[in-house]
């Protein structure tokens, strides 16, 4: 189990530095992150290194046992760079070229980016490979930067060459003849920048493509440096989350060693337990990609005591880090990382937390952080162990970025809310989820929801029929299956590749005004749908839930196909959670789910199972191992009780371990 | 009765192509709009033509009796343009070059376009001048792009040399003397670039008087080269509408063969017909000033079966879609077009509607598009008959971009919304209403009103004194007159130019914060003044109404002064529509007006009268041809039906012929 | 006392021009601001003079004994100068190079701009440094232009060099080591231009001290060419207010020989009162700093008769400017003046007020005008009298500057309305309030309130507490002492500076979300706390009110410790008007204040005592000399009347002269 952050003693005055590794000994540290941001002070001139503050850095640790995972710097070029290589700085949509004096400042296209970042990291690697303190490369910081630039004109042409082959087929895919946008030669297709009125989604599309592999590419460079001077140290990167992020995770988990995952949840208190499964849980699905197989992956970012709200910064309530924290763990992260060890005097992120905040160690954030330095190895023994999901959502970065679009529909489509949703609800109703990206196989949970998957080959809806066809139970919600990849409209009634799988043929789309309902009968509840309904016409399927007033009084709302051995059910609405809930667990065949305030994880290995308990709720809660599927041996691996009859308080945490039994 | 809709066979693949002239016949389209956005495909390098797939298209529509408006394509330079001429990109007010990536992406200032452009025309007139199809010549799309080049700069000083003539009357006009900013050199003179604070308000709308004569020179030359061609053709262009819109109607009607408008309301239900109303109205109002008389004017583009109200689309409600265009064609269109046949599969505006929906031919909206179809031909008896307007309404562009300044006493201040308002409540008093610019003559209607006419030259002002005086009902809303052609203010108490017409004086204005009322005594009705209040002296006229409360308690408020024949009122404050309408009803002596929901247009030509009922009602309404001013003998074109107790259901439509009778 | 405003003859012709001087002669006024924004006048081409409108300008007044402040006008170089030297325009974060078309349009670290301005600036002093009519130079109009261009780079890193001397610490004091933005070369220091994502605090507080210093080096130039031509003519600048102006007062003020200052409130009645005794008691404590004594200042501009709230232009109530322009005489300005004579009729500005407004003479607002005219020559004889104080608070640019910084914890920092509030709840108490920066010594005043004084240095701290314990009532707020003048966060436990003063120790900040409240217990009233709340521990002080409710039930909320013969509170939470005023009251030992609607200002000098009295409140109120410090014989100035059972009606003004007694 790692446990640690990201340490910048270069910040830092001697005297700190001494107190650091005595406060992570106290703390339990065993893994920090050197390296992130210190291109300015290894390498001060162009050519000339500096590494000696590195070398007593990396000792000091050595010498304490704590383990170092070192990092390339390149995610910050210095400011000598912006100076020898101005054409290598990023140029926005309008023209505008940015310089140093932030961060992730530097146009990855450029080759003389690209160059000093290769140089850099040799330099590292061929310095620090044998050090007894390594532990793990860690390649740059949060990819996610965008140009518009000349070198990233270039280097998208490329990208199209390879993707299209046939100047004629990319016209074909981007619906050219549209806006008279032909392109008689490669060379007149540019990124998209500043122009007049509306971009083409496609041209828009394509490009968030490319930048993630074009990020990637950066990334396999440093990736084959280190690898070359030391192969048997792992390579990761921390991927961050955000609309503005066009990196792709599933293909990027295909070239890394472990999959290490930045998570800043936005909201406090429930909201916030939710997100942390949210992102745990979409790690965990990338790191099934990791080559090698094993999910490998880590929380190698989050925020201690507090949660960065974007109006605010919140301390979080007693035990909540611990709480997060261990929610990673549970669903298979292999520690707890932190940004950052010591929260920064200066910078712009003067203001963020540290595991020791400006406050100090009498603080109860580093309270907090020692108690949980001192549980994690208490559960290390289930880090190989599998974590059972029972139930699958689709998660396609693709589709996102093209609901991004200004030209849609509503301006209300929100992509990710759309899979939040879902995954709350099923998390509420005690579920353990899998994401899934319908390019290669799909899973074998006997549940699978699909909210809003825009974009859909013909191939991956073949494989959502196959699916249901074996006995699964398929939930489509509205906004998927419209497009095909290219992002061109599927004719003929949506939801287009999913119509006859579905059994619906939808005639139009009824976008609703904010503060706009409509009743649906959903049982014996009364729904009021917001934000989206369609016009649906029955094709084979019949109706569960009908609109009840509005345009569309009468008309199926929720409708229901036998396929197979399975079900293919459609949601043509945004529904409440609560009214989603039930239209899933009615699809489960499980009945309204229980909502009890416990978060709960199962985990098998071969040597016994794990289940991770969570009292979200204020109220104490009883806990019976034999619900949870332990037989009546099971303890609890943080207190050391046996596991019959805990009582788990509300806030608190157990890991229970013992043997399988099957209810 | 032209029917139809921008046509775009280029996106769709030859089986598609072929059921669009099938389901055009079956829909009753008669006339269809080529070549828009084709220049991509027509001149995929410089120089170099592909006629072919046009000439299938023209040739194939010509066999099946389906006539075509030719495009010039010039709204959108294909990307090989904007290699070979970059200075020809537009350039934003600060300094962005855009590009290639949407439509209408050129610098109309530059030679290199205006060069292009009149070669693409050509080469289309030469080719196809003599094709049976052709029916009409439609240049560009929707003129109003925006550039401030060199190119720019260079054409606009022109212009201001040919408007000022001398450098010092343009100092004069201009006020330069504020600021520093006198020109002691022509070359000193700048479009509005960005610049440290406010702009020159006088400078910004010579601006936009400049680019609206400067677009219309690029359509002139268009216009030239196809009269030259084929001279008997009737060349058009399609006008939007919108605050970005630096294109004066009154001025480019004088130039056109036939007035074409683009109508695409935000509002739904009553709003939206409204809004319906009101572009009918301004078209025909410009199309007065086509050379030639007979205010021929069309509606080009709308959208079917939905609308876009910045939030969302939504689809509209059954029968709305006939509803709006038969409103058009009541008021004087010669036919329904659509933006477009068929709704596009990719590009920008992929999620637009068509004629013809995703869905297909078997779709509410197909159905509905064949049912216009069905009945437009009904109704073509009309087409020459005039529309009898019973109310007249200022409308003047030029006003309206120097409301648009950031440097008015108020922020609130909206010029179209002033306007608006005046149109519906005449509207939902069941008056018809026409447009007029005090720049020529006057109407010859008993009620004028003048809504925020901010900008009034010393010659206008005379003939609305001359049209007052005469037995006119004028009555002028706040913001009119305050300033001269150049936007300077006029001294000496305000409303300026009107004083002494309106017999008023008034020394403050009082702008009013969101939220803040005041009262007003209207008779029975107690009124709230909203957003404008002025603090006005009678010097002449009498107070029909006063403040009540607030700064202004017992100031009046509107004013009537008997001028010559007639009465001319002032209203200093914003009033609600009911408000406004019980003024417009006093001043006009007609009372309370009705709002019975009807909205009735009369025509009358040399053989007969035409009414053109609407019920907006939800409820069904019995019509008396009578109180419509026909005698008993008149019959519903549409349903065939005698009109003498014809029961009109809620959101019927009935176009009544017969013989007029006085009431 | 000094009555006029800015006078712009240019823009009018010789007719009104002519009816100006017997209309200023009317009103009594005695000073006119000339040439203002003239140079493209006076030079409209590059060293090419036309002074004879200014000659005549100048002569006609002295004729009629109006005094001159001659400008210079340097704020708006002409459009020649745009076109001679594009190098010298301002250029935006982003790279956008401005252009004239509107005012402030240079960039001040270009060396032609400085060239052209000292230029001009000696041609003014050289023709009119002999004339009769001169007054007062007024170098310049509201200092504030940002540019962020390779000239101000290149002057930047000189004020650099200065003022760290060394790159090194340069580099610790911005903590460079963080994000990697280590300048290994001056030359790398840009200034803070668009970059990828948050900038570093300490590199824009830098900017906006260096800017301040930059354009005082820019007035220095000039006030050094006047004083060499004409020696004993005063030489000022009028100084606006806002959180873009990087101007720091204190400093500039050592430079001045009168502290001019432009003043628009942006309230309307009450709150626009507060505003003006805002103001002018800042700009009587900058004028501290005037070398030689007497806080000389001086309004330089208002606005005649409204008020800009931003969303409109609202008139003032009948009284307000009378009221508005005594409160800063009663503060000590030398008079009052206003923006402009004459409302312009055309430019940006045409809608801002005048003396004489667009109404002309025969208006509500020139009549107050005169009135002013009127009874300002009454009050003279108080302008050299001192100002007396009863209460401090600091005030601190570079703290607002730093405040201004998005990393914070909390968007809704606002560092203004922190020290507004305190100064309003010291006002409506009836203090008179210093501001003061702990950069010196400290007042002399019982109470000193620190409202969000977040930079403070060690030096300044130990001030503060010297003040406490030489008996002083010291009251801090939230925000304060948290960081070094670089912007470094003390650590060890907030407020950092002042832990060891205020005896208490903060481990968290808890800003709270909109909305949100949190309870207080103030002796009986309770409190409800918004926007900011603070984990407090005592450490010495005492707690006085405790938090209740929420996340910090319980925790001290304000806290007092005896220190020395003084007291020091701190107040850890944003509180409500009413809760804040209760506190100092509490801390000043004078139990809850009277809110008795009375702005009071006293005034000492040899030869007497003057007070000003303002009833803000709607009814009348009798003033009883004796509580207001004067012998039974004072008399009112404005009236003539016995200042004895005075009855001083609702918005009416007293200026009672007497002897002073102590009660």
């Amino acid at each position: 189990m790692w446990f640690g952050g990201d340490y910048n003693p270069e910040q830092w005055p001697e005297k700190v530095r001494e107190e650091d590794v005595d406060l992570m000994l106290r703390a339990g540290v065993n893994l920090v992150t050197v390296g992130v941001f210190s291109w300015g002070l290894l390498e001060p001139r162009e050519g000339e290194y500096r590494f000696e503050w590195l070398d007593r850095t990396m000792d000091r640790l050595g010498e304490a046992g704590i383990g170092v995972a070192l990092a390339t710097p390149t995610a910050s070029p210095p400011p000598w760079f912006t100076l020898a290589y101005p054409d290598a700085m990023p140029v926005t949509a309008d023209g505008t070229r940015l310089t140093h004096g932030s961060r992730d400042t530097y146009d990855v296209c450029a080759p003389a980016y690209r160059e000093a970042s290769a140089r850099i990291a040799r330099a590292l690697a061929e310095r620090y490979a044998g050090h007894p303190a390594l532990r793990m490369w860690h390649v740059h910081n949060e990819y996610g930067s965008w140009s518009h630039s000349d070198h990233t004109a270039r280097a998208f042409r490329d990208w199209l060459r390879r993707h299209h082959h046939d100047l004629g087929r990319l016209n074909e895919a981007w619906t050219t003849a549209f806006w008279s946008q032909h392109y008689s030669e490669w060379e007149q297709i540019l990124p998209p920048r500043a122009t007049q009125y509306l971009p083409n989604p496609a041209h828009v599309l394509d490009f968030r493509r490319f930048l993630s592999d074009e990020m990637l590419d950066h990334f396999l460079d440093q990736r084959d440096v280190l690898r070359e001077v030391r192969p048997d140290v792992p390579v990761t990167t921390n991927l961050a989350f955000g609309d503005w992020v066009p990196v792709d995770p599933w293909r990027w988990a295909e070239h890394l060693d472990l999959v290490a995952v930045d998570d800043y949840p936005s909201l406090t208190g429930q909201g916030g337990a939710e997100q942390t499964a949210f992102a745990a849980d979409l790690a965990r699905s990338w790191a099934a990609r990791v080559p090698g197989g094993g999910r490998p992956w880590l929380l190698m970012e989050q925020a201690a005591g507090v949660t960065y709200t974007g109006e605010l910064t919140r301390p979080k309530s007693p035990g909540e880090t611990v709480r997060h924290s261990l929610a990673h763990v549970a669903r298979g992260s292999r520690g707890a990382m932190f940004f950052q060890w010591r929260a920064s005097r200066g910078g712009a992120e003067q203001w963020h937390s540290g595991m020791v905040p400006h406050a100090g160690p009498d603080s109860r954030i580093f309270r907090e952080v020692c108690e949980l330095g001192s549980l994690l190895p208490r559960v290390a023994e289930a880090s190989e162990a599998e974590v059972v999901a029972d139930a699958a959502v689709t998660w396609d970065p693709e589709s996102w970025w093209a609901l991004g679009s200004p030209s849609l529909p509503s301006r209300s489509v929100d992509y990710l809310e759309s899979v939040r949703q879902v995954h709350r609800v099923l998390w509420r109703s005690g579920r353990t989820v899998d994401f899934v990206r319908p390019d290669r196989e799909l899973p074998r949970v006997p549940l699978l929801v699909v909210p809003a998957l825009y974009l859909l080959s013909d191939a991956a809806a073949e494989r959502l029929a196959r699916y249901t066809e074996g006995g699964g139970t398929l939930v489509v919600t509205y906004l998927s299956g419209l497009a095909d990849p290219s992002g061109t409209v599927r004719t003929g009634g949506y939801p287009g590749a999913l119509r006859d799988l579905l059994g619906v043929r939808v005639e139009e789309m009824y976008p609703m005004f904010a503060g706009e309902t409509v009743g649906m009968d959903l049982g014996m509840v009364r729904e009021e749908v917001t934000t989206w309904s369609e016009h649906v016409h029955l094709a084979g399927a019949e109706a569960v839930a009908r609109y009840a007033g509005g345009p569309l009084d009468g008309f199926p709302a929720v409708t229901r196909r036998r396929y197979g051995a399975g079900e293919a059910w459609y949601v043509s609405a945004r529904l409440s959670d609560r009214g989603l809930g039930r239209v899933v667990s009615e699809a489960a065949g499980t009945g309204p789910f229980p909502e009890d305030g416990l978060d709960v994880v199962r985990r098998v290995g071969p040597d016994g199972a794990w289940v991770f308990v969570t009292n979200h709720d204020d109220r104490p809660r009883r806990i019976d191992p034999a619900r949870l599927g332990l037989g009546p041996d099971a303890v609890d691996l943080l207190s050391g009780a046996s596991a019959k009859g805990l009582n788990l308080p509300g806030g608190g945490v157990a890991v229970l371990r013992g043997h399988p039994v099957t209810g």
